[in-house]
């Protein structure tokens, strides 16, 4: 598998930082659903930099180029296939550190993995660049799910200390996500826009980093959505968000919290709601057994700092063992939280519509 | 999928909580590996209930008999297949909760699910019964790992707000992990022991039910095992872990807690030890870019509180949609943490030997 | 994958020919569908050897017990498990022949992959034994098709150079398949029962063995199912088909009769039938594009004769490379077409069924 | 799956006639494999159409461009993407033909398939204009199985009713399927170069087609390689080889012929060579319970007639039932025979290519 996806739905993602073209084949989409594609260019804006001070200044051009599988508009059953090209690349930023990796960095283990065979510019293949395509595959199953009325959001959950208010588990809805995603930052209390654009640019003069949690709600779920054991919507939304770089938890409902609490606390008791079976609150993040409940799906995920920091680190040259200091040339982005939301929508929107999509 | 796991190890676990056997099929196992089926019994035997008060009365009998897959006591190529007979299953404690949903239980997204032809009957195939045979491939799958050198443990991290202290994440060793094996309750430190069985003791007398966390280490994995994008070791020790009834959330290395520092406090730097690259801390829990580092793989995992309990819960006629007062009767553990600690070893072995085994 | 099938349904094959069970795990049954014990007996006693002097005298015990995945008779959605024992079975015929393999059996080939840990006994898990447990699945998923009115039936189609009429495939229908189920062999044209059944026996006084071919068709699939590529109609069956061991070819419709014919003796031209789309010959055997076209699905299999000949053979010890002479005991069929009907019925039963089950 | 294969590597094929683009994403390659793109062009002007009168006018631009997958002329490890741009189509051939389906091509199921949204330019995403990129993707893995020292080469067997000579399946080697692959028409026997030009020039001249037979030789291969049941050699090259639209039947080794033999006749005794363990004949077509026996792989296909054809044919509107005649316009081999040879090639090398990549 690696670089596929999906039980029914087939998503394969291709493409190295500095590869020619970056792309993805979505194989297995229904025939018959119209594609929007300036909806699609709308969402992977949102995940594009340079839009402020707060992230890189790597000119992406992410204007993806669908060349299969539509026909009029329309998918025609046959694998759509997208690409972008990789431009604004300088790769002579990365050459000097083949020897000596950057720290917690693929570099390492890569290079051991593919006997140093591997593309080790811009971190190649483990990119946060090729969060792009995995966006154009969301966008594509977000509106995919819209037309079946599900709903995917999310929101910065937290920027280093800074928090934003949760998500009402029990009556997030379409519109209220709608509302967070026109944000400057998609937070759901306005007041921490600025807090959090602070710390950044804080962070950024030290030339250090921050990490931070997205919140993520999917709504509009019938109950009994997911499989047992290997294959529920929990297992299977990690399989996708951990595809992000960078994701190093995660947890849906109570999570950790949940941990601390009595089981008359968390449990969640059912009522009836205009004929529609729910819970009066939602600990369970919408899933129990693996199954969606019919309540909003909930997640948080933990997105470490970013690793690539001007000050100076301790590294060693892999082949001798000698100590090298580094600091990591290039343009990144000293928090990679706020274009982490759409691809945190993205994955979401993957793993729920593959359990729709029926071989 | 759904009860199926691997891309070159091929698991499938069968059964249901009162079926007539529960157990599993790992096909695609190496020939050649020698079975020790005393030691797959010890493993069992740390996750079987009724070992002391503070677990289920059920009287489970583990005793997993292997019906195929093996000649003259190794492995034969041939699909190993074992399994155990449920025994003292009491099915009419659940009859009546056909209507009225557990809170927090399968119960009710299952029935949705299946149209109302789910195996009811202690939760189905949905149940905690259903980490025996999980057990039971873990245990296989921790043999042919330590044929190579690779060792898995666990310990409780956190039951309720009673705390343990973590694995040393740069030092932790097979030997430790055996020891805190070997403890009544798998523990780091031996002070935690009395605090954490006094607080099951005493939610148990409340009626009520108790949550906590456990702590995993894989250690002797090479650099650069796991897969890029969707196959990480996150992504697929996720898979398995997610499958364990009760785990709401799943973090590696710092986690969450990583979330609230600086890149140039989370990063971890590397060093030069006897001719091996390591790195001096491991706050990315042996993983970056979904593939090891060298260093011991850590990852911590969130049990809910069980929510069968014994306190009266709002629940309601899913026909009729009128409220229902209900008190979970059968035997149940009030917490299922100490249990779980093998069935999280179990899970993140398969996941790992997945990777090691070459299709 | 190797003993596990479906891209929908996911149906794993354990045991080997002397193992103590032989068995199939069927995961992803959709839920609520009854399961007619009798019926799947009955199917399996059509596979069962020793019911007359034409096939081997070993005294298999087909009685399938089902032990996981129904309740109350219907499936319930979690796996089903069956298995039966191995009885009567008579290791010591194999263990001398470790050392110089049988001709044109799995022997030589199993031992070098397994590194001679392979359960050589009976052919292991490569014995025309597992199919017990395929026609065991071809039995659940007939029942299942024959809810959605898809029927699945073979005939033997010729024994050594005694061949049968061809079933017609334009209006090949459920009650004539039925028919040729019930007879003494499965044939189209009576007048073939005595001179096949007289080539059987006067093969069997020579210590030799007969091949053939069985012809399969399933009646009553809508246009359209199947995938392209790698997913079609005929690249599924022969998954299923080249699993029954003996099997060297199929072709579907013409096939390679029709590689003789020009186009416009071979396309089938559309017609309209009472509202439906027709085509007035089925040259395509029922598939274009990979894709049913709702005429008849039909195709034809090749089975080698039987290799285990009482006849002397020529073999080599595979260690020292000196020449043996061998002749195979055991309780061999000189001709296994007979048996092999409901086999290939099985096989085509899994392979449409997997289409049909949505995810 | 559909348009993807592989167990081990993960081959996507995305486009359809007239898409923008056509193109594969193979993911999984190992590491560090030289990509020489001047032998995959020279595979792929073998299938390319228009070198003489005996194939379609269709101008196909073959330059593949790979834009991602390699660093510095070799494999990264991340997955390789190739395409080339679709010219030279002619769209409005088609249009016409939507209401009333070509006889014998998917059109029609297609049609029902896709909710009619199927894109129906040149057969869309069925045409064998996709055999372009499954011969890149071939011509890939035969450059990988060539470092492994296993060498795929085939030959024309049959056209309409001309037979060219079989290989010989105990002594082909690399070089003789070299030698085939140099000639004009790839065929063992020179004189049925001409016979075959002749037959094709004349079916062409009566606006009619032919089909014919591919003989395929895998050889060099060790024994062991493949998996018992549903991933034996057989099924697994019958599942890439169906892949190739027109191709309605397969047999390994004696095949058909196979089944007129007794079991005397068609086993192939063993004998020892120069330190290898052999057979004398090769009946089995090197395969032995879908495990290669270190004999050459050999087998053969047929492909029905090009159903396109300039003779008048019924057929009828799906909408309306009328019955309609149809000629079918459009530049269509009259035999697509020679053109398919290096596509049986390439299907057998990814297929066998899966089973050699480990994991």
């Amino acid at each position: 598998m690696s670089c596929s996806f999906g039980n029914n739905l087939k998503i394969t993602i291709f493409g190295q930082s500095h590869s020619e073209k970056i792309g993805v084949v979505i194989d297995r989409l229904p025939a018959g659903i119209k594609i929007d594609t300036v909806r699609i260019a709308a969402f992977l804006e949102r995940r594009a930099p340079g839009r402020s001070g707060l992230s890189t200044r790597r000119n992406e051009d992410d204007a993806f180029e669908i060349v299969s599988g539509l026909y009029n508009g329309f998918t025609c059953g046959a694998p759509l296939c997208a690409y972008t090209a990789n431009k604004d690349t300088r790769s002579e930023d990365y050459e000097s550190l083949a020897a000596a990796p950057r720290p917690s960095h693929s570099d390492y283990p890569a290079g051991v993995k593919y006997n140093g065979f591997n593309d080790i510019r811009g971190g190649g293949n483990f990119s946060g660049r090729m969060t792009a395509p995995l966006c154009f595959a969301g966008a594509v199953c977000i509106q995919l799910l819209e037309s079946m009325g599900v709903f995917v959001g999310a929101h910065i959950s937290s920027i280093g200390e800074v928090f934003d208010m949760s998500l009402d588990p029990v009556n997030v809805n379409p519109e209220c996500l709608r509302l967070i995603a026109e944000k400057t930052l998609p937070v759901v209390d306005d007041e921490c826009i600025e807090l959090m654009a602070d710390a950044i640019t804080e962070v950024k003069a030290q030339g250090d980093s921050l990490g931070g949690t997205v919140e993520c709600a999917v709504v509009g779920l019938k109950p009994g959505v997911g499989e047992p054991m290997f294959d529920g919507l929990e297992n299977r939304i990690s399989a996708t968000v951990f595809a992000i770089p960078g994701v190093k938890g995660i947890e849906f409902g109570s999570g950790f919290d949940g941990t601390l609490r009595k089981g008359s606390q968390n449990n969640d008791p059912y009522c009836y709601n205009n004929g529609v079976v729910k819970t009066s609150t939602n600990n369970a993040g919408g899933i129990l057994g693996g199954l969606s409940t019919g309540m909003p799906v909930i997640f948080r995920c933990a997105f470490k700092p970013t690793p690539s920091i001007a000050a100076e680190q301790c590294t060693v040259n892999t082949e001798t063992g000698e100590e090298v200091k580094i600091s990591v040339p290039g343009r990144h982005d000293p928090c990679i939280v706020p274009r982490a939301v759409p691809c945190v929508e993205a994955a979401a929107a993957i793993a729920v519509a593959d359990f729709l999509i029926k071989g």
